[in-house]
């Protein structure tokens, strides 16, 4: 079994990685210096560079290279003893298919959660570096340290460790739904705990134009309304939704590792937008991003918006070199599957940042092509459009591409699902095939024909954002699908920052954070 | 295979669960009622029971009874698959062995270890639930919150986490030595970080002699010395000797369950002698418990030595339960095994407790078998003696009893293994076989004869504790042997104790906590 055409991660690249190294070790050990040597040797060091700004983000960029190099290094010595226990599977769209495509380990998001967690807790003390070098006469006790900071770490970690092991028990044992549901929620309690333990602000700013109309009818609830008990709900659906929404976009080479770089790069990218590193004119270029009267610049001084940014930031870095590193062994042709573990882990990630980091609803703006995807699909995934098992795209041997897979219909629609069959069709989201009846010179007789506007439906392409694209774009190679998945998720998340330092301020007013 | 007398877990007990779940929830919901309920409605219930002392400690009893029936209930619905992927071991003492023995599911420490995790996940707001109900004037914040006490769950948490992936890891990869090696050290970075940040006590208080001792060679260090970054070196020790001390006291049917047991349940008992809810009189009546001149009594008023071993029950209440549980499966004779996940897991429970509650020094006490063990072993870990692969028991079919295994000596001995053979033969700590020459009416021969002080030692019974006590008691049956050894654990509680509180105060004098 083994033998026939396995294919166990790519070679890991030598030459990077002795490059890298050094780069990192340099990059984690500069801002430890002065920890750990005393000043006169400090003063004996010809030239040091000065210490960096924010040492630990510094710090935190060395990490990412070792999680990087963790994850390439890792994949192919482990993807053995994986595939022995059964932790692998047929890398579909290749010649073979599902009969004998190519065996691919499977579950190699576990290694990566692995590495980036274990970096994580050796990360932990550098945000608090400055906490060991005590000035004259502080003491460093329970009231001097910041235990309010460090409970978001370990929260956040503890919620990793959650969606890490329920993703590999997943993987491993293919936990049935209804056991898996309580899950996110008793993960979420130390998250949701520590929230409430920062103040645990519960309330939302209303649009203006929701309150003009509240107002109008006679509510009169002001522009800041607390939800109390209600917006923990919304905190624990958020983890619930992002560990889902990638696990659902899935299935071509690399398609859910390129999902989980492009939104962890835009977190990355709006958290660093927070710190105090910007020339003040380049923000106000972006298009109002530092516009002085959207409250953020104002709060930069008061250092706790820029600290959670910084927080959100530490997690991202790594999380980036991680996925790049699955990334190379992801990538078409795939040498590792991600599995369970990769969705739910980095979901997880995604959650636990935006949650302690107070932009829960900026990160499910970065989410836009799961939700079209999601949406997408609701007529199928809720069996009012037939659905077969497998949405995949399917793999043409002869041309090395994919085209959309289809629903077939032996059975006469219901009207609803012919009305939104219809109206899918228009928006060109699906496409569809008919039988057209016809008088041919023998008697009677049906041909099927694509897209004529009358006729009975007989097939529809499936309804998924792969097979969406196929039949916009037409046929192509798996790394092109994969690469257009990409693309559309950088213009998601563009959209996603158009919507939040655009729209927002004009949708919101000034008053916000 | 699988049909060949494979045994996935007894029955569980369904009279006892109809008994316990009640008073489980009763337990927990207690404590909540003043949370939940507005007053006007509390007063409305008849003869509500007054609210406990310990709340938390009410609840934690009513976690563990969940606990137990957890895994009691767990275990037979997840042993097929746990098996199909390999986590399966043949009873090795039972008819058949290593050949044909019954398999019996390896890893059910996991489930206990999940279950665990959650049940904890869940019961962490309750020892905060006082910060739910604001008194008046009162506000919730980063100020309020006692954030340093929630960094301690949180911390020990993400080590059972860690130690709970790595010991799952281990069961089905079988992880090299060397690669596990540095992962308890990674595991102790937030649980060390974390104690450093409550003020880290590094400093420990020397006996009374050892000062004279010091005195008298001229160096004056005073009673309470200042250990630094060796304290922080002996904390990242403790987790490591504890996570593998009762995975090498291991092979018979409930030896590891036993010895958590006994463990747990001593550290509970310790826990429980330091709140106040005794009588001064007991504590003066069990020999200087409650001396109060050993300072303990007096800083009662403080509070934060009873908030430790507060914290300490709540971890150890539901670990009791759940190691229950798990010994309904695992007691003799057996249908599921702890594999290397229950051993790191209870270990590192154990750890975290003692670290965060400071009585790591207590915790070492309650490993007298242990220890006593690795001793015995040492000759043979280290091959001074010559170490067959399998020093489990002997199983005699014929009588259903286990009796002392042994190793051959096929080469001759060095001098130190004979020594130590020797010293420990007179120790009544193994028994020697020797050859003895004689002259037989047709010339020479040899006779292998046990326990003779002269002629060659041609083998001797391997160097664990359980081959120890079959030694001393002659063979017996499985469940005896596992029976003995808790009973050796429980006298080794009653010696910890007896250091603790009766020689402690002696050795150490009155200032001390």
């Amino acid at each position: 079994m083994k033998e026939e055409s396995a294919t166990w991660g790519h070679a890991p690249p030598k030459l990077m990685t002795m490059a890298m190294l050094p780069i990192a070790v340099t990059l984690i050990a500069h801002p430890l210096l002065p920890l750990l040597l005393p000043d006169n040797i400090l003063n004996l060091l010809p030239d040091l560079p000065p210490q960096p700004t924010f040492p630990a983000l510094q710090a935190s960029i060395g990490f990412s290279f070792l999680s990087f190099l963790g994850i390439v290094w890792t994949v192919p010595s482990i993807a053995q003893p994986f595939a022995d226990k059964g932790l692998r599977g047929r890398d579909l769209c290749k010649p073979g298919g599902r009969e004998s495509g190519p065996w691919v380990p499977e579950c190699m998001g576990l290694p990566l959660a692995c590495w980036y967690i274990a970096l994580m807790m050796l990360f932990i003390p550098f945000p608090f570096s400055h906490m060991f070098t005590p000035r004259k006469g502080e003491e460093v006790g329970r009231e001097t340290f910041p235990q309010a900071e460090l409970s978001l770490y370990l929260s956040s970690l503890l919620s990793l460790f959650t969606a890490t092991l329920l993703g590999f028990l997943d993987d491993l044992f293919d936990i049935r739904w209804r056991h898996k549901l309580p899950i996110p929620l008793i993960a979420s309690v130390p998250m949701l705990l520590v929230y409430y333990s920062e103040g645990g602000l519960t309330s939302v700013v209303l649009p203006r134009i929701a309150d003009k109309w509240l107002s109008a009818a006679g509510l009169h609830v002001g522009r800041v309304v607390n939800l109390g008990p209600l917006y923990y709900l919304y905190l624990i659906l958020v983890p619930t939704f992002t560990t889902n929404a990638i696990n659902i976009l899935a299935g071509i080479n690399g398609v859910e590792a390129i999902q989980a770089l492009v939104i962890a790069a835009s977190i990355l990218l709006n958290d660093l937008l927070f710190l105090p590193i910007w020339p003040r004119s380049f923000l106000i270029a972006l298009g109002g991003v530092g516009n002085p009267h959207e409250g953020r610049l104002l709060h930069w001084a008061a250092g706790e918006v820029v600290k959670r940014h910084l927080m959100s930031s530490y997690f991202m870095m790594p999380l980036v070199g991680g996925i790049l590193g699955f990334l190379w062994h992801n990538w078409y042709p795939a040498r590792a599957f991600p599995g369970d573990t990769f969705c739910y882990f980095t979901g997880m990630a995604f959650s636990a940042v935006a949650i302690q980091g107070h932009f829960s609803k900026t990160l499910i703006l970065f989410f836009i092509p799961q939700i079209f995807n999601f949406i997408l699909s609701c007529p199928q995934i809720f069996h009012i459009v037939p659905c077969p098992r497998h949405r995949l795209p399917k793999y043409s041997e002869a041309t090395d591409t994919l085209s959309p897979s289809v629903a077939e219909f032996t059975k006469p629609l219901t009207w609803p699902a012919i009305i939104i069959l219809r109206i899918f069709e228009a928006l060109r989201l699906v496409r569809l095939t008919r039988e057209v009846e016809h008088a041919a010179y023998n008697g009677k007789g049906s041909t099927k024909q694509v897209s004529t506007r009358s006729g009975r439906i007989i097939s529809c392409t499936n309804m998924t954002i792969l097979n969406f694209l196929l039949v916009n774009f037409g046929p192509m190679r798996e790394s092109s699908l994969c690469t257009l998945l990409g693309a559309i998720q950088v213009g998601g998340s563009l959209v996603a920052f158009g919507v939040r330092y655009g729209m927002a301020s004009w949708v919101y007013g000034g008053d916000r954070r």
